[in-house]
């Protein structure tokens, strides 16, 4: 990159906040995404929305590409850059106001996801949204990615939650959508447009969440299956028994024997299956539901039913999933964490597909994630080294991607396309809707400034 | 209209559903929107997807216009088209499946929303989206418009419900979005684009929802407030008190006197509000929530508090509210419903405004609506012959947009732009806002085939 751009990036956020030197490029030269690295040309940190507009408007002039980048904990490669600017925005991390009154938060987009649940929280408000991230990622990351977290089954993803953002438009043009009206039809919804476009589109600078108030109950519940069939089965029956829990997630053995292996919580490695159960709301509320859940558990050969008695034990017992991913991620150097995702009624089969398709590539899968959102996380324990474990790897995958779009699933329910999944997106959206995705990216973005090369 | 054009239509759609006399086209000459008449071309009524596709085919290549109609009860002018193309989806009229497991329902366009309503009551599965006119309104115009309704407040609008939808693009390919996996951010989220769009981007043949469990218990309450400013603080208090009723609806003192003088239903003619109130849920919940309710009402002076002691009672209480719209419109020959939308935090400040701007243009002007949501509807009573007094009503509504948008508001919460509120978008969203939409309607269609003139 050329030394007097760096000198006109260094005018508009200070030379402090703008890194263009070799060991800086190289931090930001990757993400959590497996397999893909890419140097950028220069990092830049503004602080405030007016030197994100300053910094886009010079890169739409100059024909240099821009990446919004939060904490770079992307999983499909969404915020790499060839050779263009990062725009970081750890420093717009300002929470700008909560309104008690109207239930809504605005924050700058480089708040971290934890730091809102702990603020609204103590006041007696909840924000749903919990990425496996949420100690690390950002506001803004979660908005460009859509991201879902262990209570999407009932309270649903970032986008039901999002009500306004403030957001720098590939030349460089401020524009507000939505607001603190919770209907408002006025022109088309921006909002949710804006709203999983991987940084295509713009850059956010601010966002307004709805909030919710927060449930006074909460009960936690850990259930080993000799049978995966039957656990599968019995994430099913609850949702037919019109049971929505907050949480209800799935772990398969691999999964469980690493966890284990890991962390000690006191899992059975005899077991096919195991499901964390989290029902919250009113106490009532939960006490019924939580019996009528041990009856289907039991009902579907459980080995054993566990219910935790206090606040450390639920945290306790809610471990074994949250650090399913760290567990997995220490058997081998490379962790290739996929996120097909089916209609809940497809989770058995789902499951036993992936096990044999394993099987079938020699391969170690383990199998984790959100089923009662049919949202699965298979994981496949590799080494990047070995070039002939890669390549069977992708071919598994592809053909659990097809198996996914097959049962009227999707190649990816919360980690976004990026780079990673390009290669799939025609296939589940068709010829069609491609062309409107490009057209709709073409519409914002004449230039291509934008975050190029990603979705499509 | 060219007949060598109609018969085209006529051999896609058959003879008996293609029409072109004078008395038909009068009766789709006007829409529910005041004022507003257009005559169109003709109109065609499809009896499948195909069929649709091939006559937007057909008027793409023309040059002739689509716009698409369900039952013609839009606010705005939005179904209304100046010598093209009607087309009007009565006859996709099927249910195409209910999935239990998945609680997903999906249908063509052309059904009734309080059909579906029923159809999944049945299974103890509910669709929350209940607009005014659900008795006539089709599911296509619903997700057209991204339509509310009383239960709002709790479980959102039309947008949230929507999870797939098969939609016929301006130059008739077809296009699916969705489906039934519940997470989905494989490339932008066109489902939400297309919700709301007002039929410009496309016409939807079938939408899939999503289902919730049906609440088990409700609870209906009526209350009468002497003091307007104490009704608007009691719905502030509930939200702050963290209770979320299903609905919380508000009718002022010109809307109550009309609803008596319709319905009889025994509302009081010396107060200045009534609010009516629903909770759902667990039956514990539902009564905890309306102890807490009666106690908040009390203490903000209401005059009486009224709970319905069974469904027929809970029906006749929320009468008063279903019926204020025929209500008001039985005074004079015209009727102007405007949905003018504030954070609920401004009620009190909107409704006095609004009171004071009817005395101040010497206008008749009763406010009901969606109070817990911020969404109001000042109802103009008068006569579009009377030139002076329409004229007073438009600068009347024009300083109550001025206002809601001047609080943080909205110029319309649910019944969409369309013809009637183009004027006031610009001012809304901004040179940046209007330009990014018609950009977005530019690239769906290039031609302007789809519902022209319509929002921009």
């Amino acid at each position: 990159m050329k030394q007097s751009f760096i000198n006109d990036l260094q005018k508009i956020v200070g030379e402090q906040f703008t890194l263009s030197d070799k060991e800086s490029l190289a931090v930001y030269g990757y993400d959590s995404t497996p397999e893909l690295e890419s140097l950028p040309g220069a990092v830049v940190l503004p602080g405030s929305t007016e030197e994100v507009s300053r910094v886009v408007a010079l890169c739409h002039d100059a024909g240099v590409s821009v990446t919004p980048r939060g904490s770079g904990t992307n999983l499909s490669g969404g915020s790499l850059s060839a050779g263009g600017v990062v725009l970081q925005t750890s420093r717009l991390n300002r929470v700008v106001e909560i309104d008690e009154e109207n239930l809504t938060a605005t924050v700058e987009t480089g708040v971290i996801t934890s730091a809102l649940h702990r603020d609204v929280e103590g006041r007696g408000l909840f924000y749903p949204p919990d990425p496996g991230s949420m100690n690390i990622s950002t506001m803004g990351g979660n908005v460009a990615e859509n991201s879902g977290g262990l209570r999407g089954l009932k309270y649903g993803v970032t986008s039901d939650y999002v009500m306004g953002l403030t957001t720098i438009l590939p030349d460089g043009v401020l524009l507000k959508t939505g607001g603190k009206a919770v209907k408002n039809v006025a022109g088309y919804n921006l909002n949710d447009l804006l709203v999983s476009s991987e940084g295509t589109l713009g850059v956010f600078t601010e966002v307004m969440v709805r909030l919710i108030p927060k449930p006074p109950a909460k009960k936690t519940m850990l259930v080993h299956f000799p049978e995966l069939e039957q656990a599968a089965l019995t994430v099913s029956r609850i949702i037919a028994a019109r049971i929505i829990p907050a949480t209800l997630e799935f772990l398969d053995r691999v999964t469980i024997r690493c966890v284990e292996d890991y962390a000690r919580v006191g899992l059975p490695l005899d077991v096919e299956a195991v499901l964390l159960i989290e029902v919250d709301g009113h106490p009532a509320v939960v006490e019924e539901d939580a019996a009528a859940i041990r009856a289907i558990c039991e009902k579907h050969r459980c080995s054993f039913f566990q219910t935790a008695a206090t606040a450390e034990e639920a945290l306790k017992l809610a471990t074994a999933r949250r650090v399913a991913l760290s567990a997995l991620a220490r058997v081998k150097p490379t962790t290739i964490l996929e996120d097909a995702t089916v209609p809940r009624s497809c989770i058995a089969p789902m499951v036993k597909l992936i096990q044999e398709t394993a099987r079938k590539y020699d391969l170690t899968i383990g199998t984790f994630g959100h089923a009662g959102d049919g949202n699965l996380h298979p994981t496949c324990l590799t080494d990047e080294r070995d070039k002939d474990e890669i390549a069977r790897a992708h071919q598994a995958f592809a053909e659990i991607f097809d198996a996914a779009i097959a049962m009227g699933g999707t190649i990816t329910g919360e980690h976004g396309v990026g780079l990673a999944k390009k290669k799939y997106l025609p296939k589940l959206v068709g010829e069609a809707g491609v062309r409107v995705m490009r057209n709709i990216k073409e519409s914002f973005d004449p230039k291509g400034i934008l975050n190029p090369g990603k979705v499509f």
